[in-house]
C-alpha cells in the first residue's frame, strides 16, 4: 500500500548529513560516544524513516504502527538524530504510565549526561520512540522477531473482513556484533521456520569491528547462512544508494513468505578521511580536527555544531510525518468503526494496550484439596495457567522444548500452534533457543501481548542476557522455570540449579516467586498476572509436593506480601523461625511437628518471594520475621548465597555448597541434608547457638 | 595414517547390539533416562570408537588421543557402553589428581544411582574416558573446538622435524538441541574461520525433539548454514550403515582446510517398534514390553539383561585398544627421543600436563609503587598478565572482540595472533560471541593449555552455561571481567553490572577476585595463575583507581586470604568496621580517613575475594572480623545482595538498589551515593544502629 516517495536530491543529502552531523557532535561533546555507525548508516536510517516507515512522530504508540529497532545499540545517536528531526512526541499517558519523554536538541546536546533522554544506549520507557533496550548486542533483533510474531498472532485473531487493523512491518538494524552472537542466529532460524515475512533485518556490513577488520575472526558467508535460514536475502552495495535502498526495501515489502535480510555494504565513519573503515572510527569521538574534515567532507560549515539546517524539520514533516499521520488517522477511524462492529474484540485491543487484564479474568482459577501427597508445583501451575488462558485471549508463550516436562501447553480447544501455517495459534515453539525465547518473549510484551516461555531453571542461565532487559525495560514478561532444585533428580548436577535462584534475586526489579504447594501456585498467578511493569520468575517443582491443609496452616494468601506465617506454636510466642521457600516448606513444617511435639516453640514461615516480601512496611516484615528472635534457619535446596540478610550472621542456612549429584531425589536429600531430622536439629543448635551468644552479650 | 579397517559384520553387529542393549537395560533398571540416541546412533558412536578413533583405553589421558566429545549428553549410556566395552581403564593419578574410575558393568546396572560412573550426564573428573561434562546443550561442541585450537597450538609450538608430537582430533557428537543452541553458531562460525580440518561434528539428524518432530520449531538447511561458516559437509543417509560411516570420517581425514560435519540420518530408538521415530523415545524408558519387542528387532534374547556376549570385550580389545595401544606406545617412545633432543620444550609438555608451573614463573610480576592518580585495574592486569605470559608460554587467550578495552592483548614480541595462517599465535579473537569463547576456553583447559578470556563483567551474563561448567568440571579457566561496576559510566544501564558479581559469587567453586588496586591486581594473579581446580573470575574496573600507600596501610599479600585488614585505628580497638571491594576499597579509605580524624575508630577491610576469605580458618576470619564489633558497613557498586552474611541483619550496605545510568561517573557516583561522605555517614549510622540495639538487648 505505501508507494515509495522519489527523495529530492538536495534535501535527502542535507537530512542525511545533518544525522550524521548531530552524531559526530553530540560524541565530541560527551567525549564519548559511538559516531562511525551514525555517520555510516545515516542514508539507511533516513530511507527507512523518511520513506518507508508507517509511524507517525505525533503518536508513537499507535499499535499498528512499524517497529524500528536499533539492535546495534550503540550507535544510538543514529536513532536520537531520527527521533529528533522527525519530531516524535512524548508518548500519549493514557497508553503507557512509564515515563517515555521526546528528544530535543538539548538531549542531543546533553548526549549521555544524567538525565538526558539520549542515554549512552537506547532505553524503552525513557525516550520516546525507542521500541526497545538495546545496546547487548543480539538482543534487538531477537525483540524484532517477537515484534513480529504478534504482528501476525494480532492480524490472525483481530483483522476481519473490511478491518485490516494490523498490518504492521518490523525493522532491525543490526551489525557484526549482532550477526556473530548466537542469540541472533537461535532468533533467525526460528523467524525463518515460521516464515515471518513482515520482519526485516538491516545488516550493517561495514567489515569493522572493535578489534580491527572483521576478518580478524568473521568470514561466514552470511547470504548463505540465511538462506539457510529459510531467509530472502538482497544486497545493497553502496549505503548511500538512496534507489538501491528503496529497491531493497521494495523487495522485502513483496515477499509474502519469508523474513528479508538486506545485507548493506556501508563504510563505518564515512566522511572522515582519516579513521573512515577503522576501528578507530567505532567507538570514540572523532576529535575536533577529524571531525571539521569530516564536515568538509560533507560540505558543512567546519565549525557549525549541532546545526539543522533551514527546511529539515519541514522535510520530515512532509514524508514521515505527512505519511505516518494520515495512516495513523485512517486508522483511528478505521478503529472507530471497528468498536461498533467488533466491540468485545476491540475491547480486548485497548485493555491489553493498557495492560489490563478482562473483567473476572480470575474466577476459574481453582482451589486445591489438601493431599499429603500432592502434585508437583509444575503440574498445579500447568492447571491455573489453563484456567486464566481462556480468559485472558492475548496470554500466550511456549517452551523451549520443554512443555512435556514444562507443562505450560495451553491445552483448551482453540489453543493451537502458532506456526508458519496458522498465525492464530497460542502455543508457540521456541525450540531449544532459551536465550532467544526469553528475548522473543520481550518482543512479545513490547507489543503489549502477555507472553510466557518456560525451561529448567537451570537454563535460566543461556537466558540472563534476556532476562536482564526485561528487568530492566520493566516489561511484564513471564519466566517459567521447572525441575527448580537437586529435588529434579537423577538427570544430576548439570541439570540441578544452585546458584540460579540466588543469580535472578540479585536482578533488580524481577519478582522471583517459588510457591510451596499448588495453592501458593495459584496464588502467585494471581499476583503475577496483576503486574504491568515487573517481569517474574515463577519457580517450580518436577517432583510432588504435599498440598498443606490451610484449616492447619496459613492461607496461601499470603503468597501476595511475599512471606508469611505458615504454622506458629499453640501455646505462647515462637523461639525460634524457620523459613523455607517450594518444595522445602513441606519438609520445615515437618520439623516444626517434630519439634512441637518435644514442646520446641517454633514458628513457620513460607517465603515464596523475597522480592514481594522486601517491599512490604516494617510492621509487617517484623510480624513476620520478629526481631528479637534471633534463632533463626533457612531451608532452601539451593545455594545458600543471599539469606543471611534474613537469618543474621549467626543464623543457618539448610542449602546447598556445592553442585549436585545424579541420583533418586531421596538419596540425594540424604545425601545433601534435606530431611526433616537434618532441619529439626539444626533449629535445635540455632536455639543453643543464639542462647550462647546472648550469654556471652550478658 | 589411520587405515580404515574392513569390520566383520557379524561381531559389529552384535557389539553395535550390545550397546544398544546396554542402554536399554540400564534406562528400565534406573527407570529413568534416555535410551532413543543410543539406539538410533550407536553404530556411529561403534565405528568411531573401534576402527576410526587414535584412543588407548589402558592410557586415556595420553596427550595426543583423539577427543571424543559427547555434546548430547543425555545420551550418555552410549558413551558409557563405548568406554565399558573398550576397557576404558581409570585415568593414572600421575597425569591428574581428581577422581576419573572406569565404567564397571555394575557401573552400568547402576546408572543414575547415587557413586555409580555412570551418572545422568558424562562429568569430567568422575569416569575416566569423559572427555568434558556435558548435557547442557551446546556446550560439547563448543569445548571440541577449543580441543582442536590446542590440537593446532600444540602441534605448532611442539612438533618439530621428525616429531609429529601432536596432531590428534577432535569428533564430537551433536543432537537437535545442539543445533539449535545459538552457542553452536558462535563456536561453528568461529571453527569454519579458523580453518580446524582437525574437528569433525557429527550430527545425529533423527527429525525428533522431546516436543514432538523437529519441524516444529526447526526447518533450516543444515548444509547451507555449514557451508556458509566454511565447513565441509558431508552426508550419511543411513546409521546403520557402517561402510558409508567410514567413508565419511575418511571425507573428514581427506580435508585440510576446513572443519566437517557429517548429517548422519539416523533413527532414534531404532529397533523399538511403537516408539521409534518419536519423542516417547528420547526421554523415557522404553517399558519392559517394548525393551523385549526391540531385542526381538536385533535378534537378541528377549528376557536376557545387561548381555555381554561372548567375544565382544575381544572384539574391542582387538579394534580400538590394539591400535591405540600401537599408537600410544609408538609416541611414548617418539617422546621419550623429543625429551632427549628438546628437553626444554618436553618440560613444558611435562608441566603442562599436570597443571604446573614453571619455576621463577612469577619473577617479573611488577611492584606497583603508591600513586593517589592510580590506574584502572584492567589496566595493571594487562601490565601483570604481559609479565607473566612469556614465562608460562602455554598460557593463552583473547577476548570477545574487546581487547582494546579489557587490555588482555599479549603485546610481547612473537605472542602473535591465533589464525588460519598461523597456529603458533596466542592471542586469540573470539569475536563478539562470549557464549562460545567461555565454552571454547574449557576446551583449552581441557586441554591442559591455560587459558583466559575477557568481556565486560555485564556480559558474563551471555557466557554463564559455560562458566557454571567450567566451575563444575574444575578446571582452571581465568574469566576475565572489566567494566566491573556503573563506575564504567556513560554506556549506561545496558553496560553497568550490578547483579553480576552476586550471581557469579553464588556458582560454588568459582572464585571471584575483585582487587582494589594495582598491587591487588598483582596479587591476584599470583592466587589464579597457582589454581589447579578452580575457575576464577578477575573482575576489573574501566576507570582509574589509587594506586595505596602499602606503607601506610596493609600488604596487599592479603589477597591470598580474601580478605584483609588494610587500615586500623592508630589508637585502640575499631568501634566499626567498613569492608569493601575493587574500586571501593579507596573509597572506604577516604572514609576512614576522614572519621579517623574526627577520633572515630574504624576499621577498613578489603575483600577481594569472599570464596578465598571463607577458606580461612575461624581464627583468621575472625581477626579480620572480630565477631563482637557489629558496627559494619559493606561498599560495593553492585547489588547489595549477599553482602549480608559479613554485615549481619542490621548492618548497613552501601550499594545498588536499581539500575544504573548513563551519565559521567562522578555523577554517577553522586547520585547513588558512592562518595566518602555518604560512606562516612553511614559508618556514623551504624555505630548509632548497633548502639540502640545494645540498649535494647541489656
Amino acid at each position: 500500500m505505501t508507494t515509495t516517495h522519489r527523495p529530492s536530491g538536495d534535501l535527502d543529502t542535507i537530512s542525511i548529513n545533518t544525522i550524521r552531523t548531530l552524531a559526530i557532535d553530540a560524541v565530541e561533546q560527551a567525549n564519548s560516544g559511538h559516531p562511525g555507525t551514525p555517520m555510516g548508516m545515516a542514508p539507511v536510517g533516513y530511507q527507512l524513516w523518511q520513506y518507508e516507515l508507517n509511524f507517525d512522530p505525533a503518536d508513537p504508540l499507535w499499535p499498528n504502527r512499524d517497529r524500528f529497532v536499533l539492535s546495534a545499540g550503540h550507535a544510538s545517536m543514529l536513532l536520537y538524530s531520527l527521533l529528533h528531526l522527525a519530531g516524535v512526541k512524548a508518548v500519549n499517558p493514557a497508553y503507557e504510565t512509564l515515563g517515555h519523554a521526546s528528544v530535543t536538541l538539548e538531549d542531543i546536546k546533553t548526549f549521555r549526561e544524567l538525565g538526558s533522554r539520549c542515554p549512552g544506549h537506547p532505553e524503552y520507557r525513557w525516550t520516546s520512540g525507542v521500541e526497545t533496550t538495546t545496546g547487548p548486542l543480539g538482543q534487538g533483533v531477537a525483540n524484532s522477531v517477537g515484534m513480529a510474531i504478534s504482528s501476525a498472532w494480532l492480524a490472525s485473531r483481530y483483522n476481519k473482513p473490511g478491518f485490516n487493523l494490523f498490518d504492521y512491518k518490523v525493522y532491525s538494524l543490526m551489525g557484526d556484533g549482532d550477526m556473530m552472537e548466537g542469540i541472533s542466529d537461535e532468533a533467525a532460524s526460528l523467524a525463518g521456520h515460521l516464515g515471518l515475512s513482515n520482519l526485516c533485518w538491516i545488516y550493517d556490513n561495514n567489515k569493522v569491528t572493535i578489534e580491527g577488520p572483521t576478518a580478524l575472526a568473521f568470514s561466514e558467508d552470511v547470504s548463505s547462512l540465511f538462506l539457510g535460514y529459510g531467509w530472502n536475502v538482497t544486497k545493497v552495495s553502496d549505503a548511500n544508494d538512496l534507489s538501491m535502498l528503496a529497491k531493497a526495501f521494495q523487495v522485502f515489502r513483496d515477499e509474502t513468505q519469508r523474513p528479508t535480510l538486506i545485507i548493506v555494504d556501508s563504510h563505518i565513519g564515512f566522511g572522515a578521511p582519516d579513521v573512515q573503515d577503522t576501528s578507530a572510527a567505532h567507538g570514540a569521538p572523532l576529535g575536533a580536527e577529524e571531525a571539521k574534515k569530516a564536515k568538509h567532507s560533507y560540505g558543512w560549515p567546519e565549525n557549525a555544531k549541532f546545526l539543522i539546517p533551514e527546511g529539515v524539520y519541514e522535510h520530515f514533516a512532509k514524508g514521515i510525518g505527512a505519511r505516518g499521520g494520515e495512516l495513523r488517522a485512517a486508522w483511528i477511524s478505521l478503529f472507530a468503526d471497528y468498536e461498533r462492529k467488533h466491540p468485545t474484540l476491540a475491547a480486548e485491543i485497548l485493555a491489553m494496550q493498557h495492560r489490563e487484564l478482562p473483567l473476572h479474568w480470575d474466577v476459574d482459577i481453582p482451589t486445591f484439596n489438601s493431599d499429603p501427597k500432592g502434585m508437583a508445583t509444575r503440574e498445579s501451575s500447568g492447571e491455573v495457567l489453563n484456567a486464566i488462558a481462556p480468559r485472558v485471549p492475548w496470554l500466550l508463550g511456549g517452551s523451549a522444548d520443554l512443555t512435556p516436562s514444562t507443562l505450560t501447553h495451553l491445552t483448551f480447544a482453540g489453543a493451537g500452534d502458532f506456526e508458519a501455517a496458522d498465525y492464530n495459534g497460542r502455543n508457540l515453539h521456541f525450540g531449544i533457543r532459551e536465550h532467544g525465547a526469553a528475548a522473543i518473549s520481550s518482543g512479545l510484551s513490547l507489543s503489549k501481548v502477555r507472553p510466557y516461555w518456560s525451561t529448567f531453571l537451570v537454563f535460566s542461565d543461556y537466558a540472563r542476557g534476556a532476562i536482564r532487559l526485561s528487568a530492566l525495560m520493566e516489561i511484564p514478561v513471564i519466566h517459567i522455570f521447572t525441575h527448580d532444585s537437586i529435588g529434579m533428580g537423577q538427570d544430576g548436577p548439570t541439570h540441578q540449579p544452585i546458584e540460579q535462584l540466588a543469580s535472578l534475586r540479585a536482578i533488580p526489579g524481577l519478582i522471583v516467586l517459588r510457591p510451596a504447594d499448588a495453592n501458593e501456585v495459584a496464588e502467585a498467578w494471581r499476583v503475577i498476572m496483576e503486574l504491568q511493569h515487573n517481569p517474574v520468575a515463577l519457580v517450580l517443582t518436577r517432583q510432588a509436593v504435599p498440598t498443606l491443609d490451610r484449616s492447619r496452616y496459613g492461607s496461601a494468601k499470603g503468597v501476595a506480601r511475599g512471606a508469611y506465617v505458615l504454622a506458629d506454636p499453640i501455646n505462647g510466642p515462637p523461639e525460634a523461625i524457620v523459613i523455607a521457600t517450594g518444595s522445602e516448606v513441606s519438609l520445615a513444617i515437618a520439623a516444626y511437628e517434630e519439634l512441637s511435639s518435644q514442646g520446641i516453640a517454633v514458628r513457620v514461615v513460607s517465603m515464596p518471594s523475597c522480592e514481594l516480601f522486601d517491599r512490604q512496611p516494617a510492621t509487617y516484615r517484623d510480624s513476620v520475621l520478629p526481631p528479637e528472635i534471633l534463632a533463626r534457619v533457612a531451608v532452601e535446596e539451593a545455594s545458600t548465597f543471599g539469606w543471611h540478610r534474613y537469618v543474621g550472621i549467626d543464623g543457618a542456612v539448610v542449602g546447598m555448597h556445592t553442585f549436585g549429584a545424579s541420583a533418586p531425589l531421596k538419596d540425594l536429600q540424604n545425601k545433601f541434608g534435606f530431611t526433616p531430622e537434618k532441619v529439626a536439629d539444626t533449629i535445635r543448635q540455632q536455639l543453643q547457638t543464639q542462647l550462647q551468644n546472648q550469654r556471652k552479650n550478658r
